[in-house]
C-alpha cells in the first residue's frame, strides 16, 4: 500500500492516518468539516489535499449513519482500489450499501476494538491500535485484494486482525461491550435515588462497576441506534435471569425452610455462573488470566510516594502486572496493590519491607 | 477501652484484634475453631486464654447466621460491658437477639465498610480498617456509654465512623454492594454461552463491570440471605428499567421514523441517569471526584519498566492520583494511564519526553 484516503478524520481516522504516515503511506485527509481535516493535517496525519489519482485504500471513518452513503458515492467516483469503514456495528452500513447500489466487492467492513473517552483529531494517536484486535468482516464476494490491503493497514497500525461473520460481530460486541455499557448505567442510575449516607458507603466493587456509567451519552447512541435487535436479545437474557435472581431472593425472605434453600440455591447458581463467565475473559496478552498475588503496601498521598515505591520494587527485579490504588475515605492516605507472579512476592516483599514500607501481603 | 473479647477470628476479627493490641489494648481471643483462635495470638493479635474478669468490649464476629446466639451468650454469661457485632447486614440480628431475649442497651450493630479477598486470620492486617467507613446503628435503646465504647474501638482501628439506622444501613448496603456483586455475576454469566471470537473482543468495559463477579460465592450467599428483601426491593427496580431498555432498543428496530426517536430518547435516559448516579460516588478521600487528566505512557513487558516511569515521573514533582495498566491483547506491551490533576500534564509529559518515553497525551 503506498496511498491511503482517510474520509473522516476524528480520534479513529486520525490515528490510522498517522500510523500509515509514519510508516510511510501517502495518506490524504478528508472531512465534511475542513477545519478537523487541516487540524489532521497539522498534526502530521497526511495532507488535507485531494488525491490527484485513485488511492490503494479509502477508509471512511464517519459516524455510524453516514458510512453507507459516503461508501457508496467513494466508491461511485473510482476513489480507490479498495474500501474500509471502522464503524463499531457491521451489519447496518453493509445492507445500506447495498440498497444504495454500491459495490460489495470492493468494500470491506471492518471494526477496531480500540477508543478512548477523548474523541476528535486532537485526541488522536498513531499508538491507538498496537495489540488491539481490528475485527474484518469479508462475505463471499469480497476480492482478496481488497482483504489483503486490509490486513496491510492492521499490520501497519501493529493491530491483531480478527475475521468475523458480521452479523456475528455484531452478537459478539452486543455481549461484550454494549450490554456492559447498558448494565453499568443501570446499576450506576439507581443511585440518583440515594441518600447521601448511603452514597458515603460506595466501595470499590461499584466503583468499578460503574465506571463505564461516565461515558458520553451521544457516541453511545449511535452505537446501539446500530445495533438494537442483538443488544435487545442479551438483555432480554439478562432480564429474564434477573427476575429469577428476584424470585430466589424473596424465596429467601420465606418462612419455609425448603423454599428458603432453593432461594438460596438459586442465588448460589447465579454466582457460579458468574465467576465461569469471568474466568473466559483472556488475561493479559490474550491468555487465560494468571492468578496474580497481591502485594499491598500503605502510602500517604505525598508526591513521589508512588515514584519511590516503583523505584524500590523494581530494585527487587519484579515485574508488577497490574497495579490498583485503593483510595481512603476521609484520609490522607491509602493502599497500593501491587499484582505479581506468586513466585515474585517473598522477594518484593522483602525488598519493600528493607526499605521502610508497610506491607499487607496475601 | 482497656481490655477487650474478640469472638471470631476470622479476617474481620483478628484485623480488629491486631489493631486494638498495637494501640495498647488488651485482647482475648475465642473462636470456634481453637486452632484459628491460636493462629491469631500467634500473629500477635492477643491472648487465646479467657479473660478472667469482664472485659470493656465484646466484638462479634462470627458468620452472620451465628452473630445472635452468640451475643445472647455472651450477654448472658456477663462477659462484658459493651457488645457489638461487624456483620455485613445490621436488621437480621438485632431482630434476633430481641427473639432470644438478648439485653438490646448492652449491644450495638456495626459494619466496617472493609474486606478483601482473602479471609482468614493470616489475611488479618492492623490497618485493614484504615480510613474506611465504620458503620454504626445504635437505637433509641443503646446504651451511650456502648455506642461510645464502640467510637473509641473504631477511632483505635483508625476507621471513619457513619452512624445509621440498622434498616437504612441494609437498603444502602443493597444499593451500593450487595445489587452491584449481582449485576456483575449476570453480566459475566452471559459470557458462558459466547463463542472463543466473541471473548477475544472482551475489553476494559467488561473486564472492570465483571471483575467482581469472580467473588467467592459462600460469603456472597450468606450476606444476601441475611438481606433479600432490601436487594429484591433494588433488584426490581432495576428489572423495570432493563425492560424499559429493552423495549427502547426493539422501537429503534421499528420502521416508523417516530417510534425510533422515542426508542432513541429512551436510551438516551438510560446513559444519562447513569452520568447522574456514577457522577454521584465520592472520589478520594470522601471529596467528589476530581476530572484528573490522563498521560499514556507505551511500556513493554520487561521487568523495570513501572519502576522506571514511576521514578522519572517522580523527578516531575508530580502527584499521580490514581494508576491503570491497559494490556494489548497478543502482544509483549501495553499502556499505563498516569492520572494527574489537570496542571501537572505539561510538566509529567516534558519531564516523561526527554527521558525517552513515548507520551500520549488527552
Amino acid at each position: 500500500m503506498r496511498t491511503a484516503l482517510v474520509i473522516g478524520t476524528g480520534l479513529i481516522g486520525t490515528s490510522a492516518a498517522l500510523a500509515l504516515t509514519a510508516r510511510g503511506v501517502t495518506v490524504y485527509l478528508t472531512d465534511r468539516d475542513t477545519e478537523q481535516a487541516r487540524t489532521a493535517a497539522a498534526l502530521g496525519a497526511g495532507t488535507a489535499q485531494p488525491p490527484e489519482a485513485p488511492v490503494d485504500l479509502a477508509v471512511v471513518a464517519v459516524p455510524p449513519a453516514r458510512i453507507a452513503e459516503v461508501l457508496a458515492d467513494a466508491q461511485r467516483r473510482g476513489t480507490a482500489r479498495g474500501y474500509l469503514d471502522v464503524g463499531s456495528v457491521k451489519g447496518v452500513p453493509r445492507r445500506e450499501l447495498a440498497g444504495l447500489g454500491g459495490d460489495p466487492r470492493s468494500y470491506l467492513g471492518t471494526h477496531p476494538m480500540a477508543g478512548r473517552e477523548q474523541s476528535g483529531p486532537l485526541a488522536a494517536t498513531a499508538d491507538l491500535f498496537e495489540g488491539r484486535p481490528w475485527v474484518l468482516t469479508p462475505g463471499a464476494e469480497t476480492d482478496t485484494e481488497v482483504l489483503n490491503l486490509a490486513l496491510e493497514l492492521i499490520a501497519l497500525c501493529r493491530a491483531v486482525p480478527v475475521i468475523m461473520d458480521a452479523d456475528a460481530h455484531d452478537r459478539a460486541v452486543a455481549l461484550v461491550s454494549h450490554t456492559p455499557q447498558l448494565l453499568s448505567s443501570l446499576v450506576a442510575a439507581r443511585l440518583t435515588e440515594a441518600d447521601e449516607t448511603a452514597v458515603r458507603l460506595c466501595g470499590q466493587g461499584i466503583r468499578d462497576v460503574t465506571r463505564i456509567a461516565a461515558s458520553e451519552p451521544r457516541m453511545w447512541i449511535d452505537i446501539l441506534s446500530a445495533n438494537p435487535g442483538p443488544v435487545a436479545d442479551v438483555l432480554a437474557a439478562v432480564a429474564g435471569d434477573l427476575d429469577e435472581t428476584v424470585r430466589a431472593l424473596r424465596a429467601l425472605e420465606s418462612a419455609d425452610e425448603a423454599k428458603r434453600g432453593a432461594g438460596a440455591e438459586g442465588i448460589a447458581g447465579v454466582l457460579r455462573r458468574g465467576n465461569a463467565g469471568r474466568a473466559r475473559i483472556p488475561g493479559k496478552h490474550g491468555q487465560t488470566p494468571t492468578a496474580y498475588a497481591t502485594v499491598a503496601v500503605l502510602i500517604s498521598d505525598r508526591p513521589g510516594e508512588l515514584a519511590r515505591i516503583f523505584a524500590d520494587a523494581g530494585a527487587a527485579g519484579v515485574n508488577i502486572e497490574d497495579v490498583r490504588i485503593e483510595h481512603a475515605t476521609g484520609q490522607q492516605a491509602g493502599h497500593v496493590q501491587l499484582m505479581v507472579e506468586p513466585q515474585s512476592v517473598t522477594a518484593l516483599t522483602e525488598v519493600l519491607r528493607g526499605r521502610g514500607w508497610a506491607i499487607r501481603q496475601s
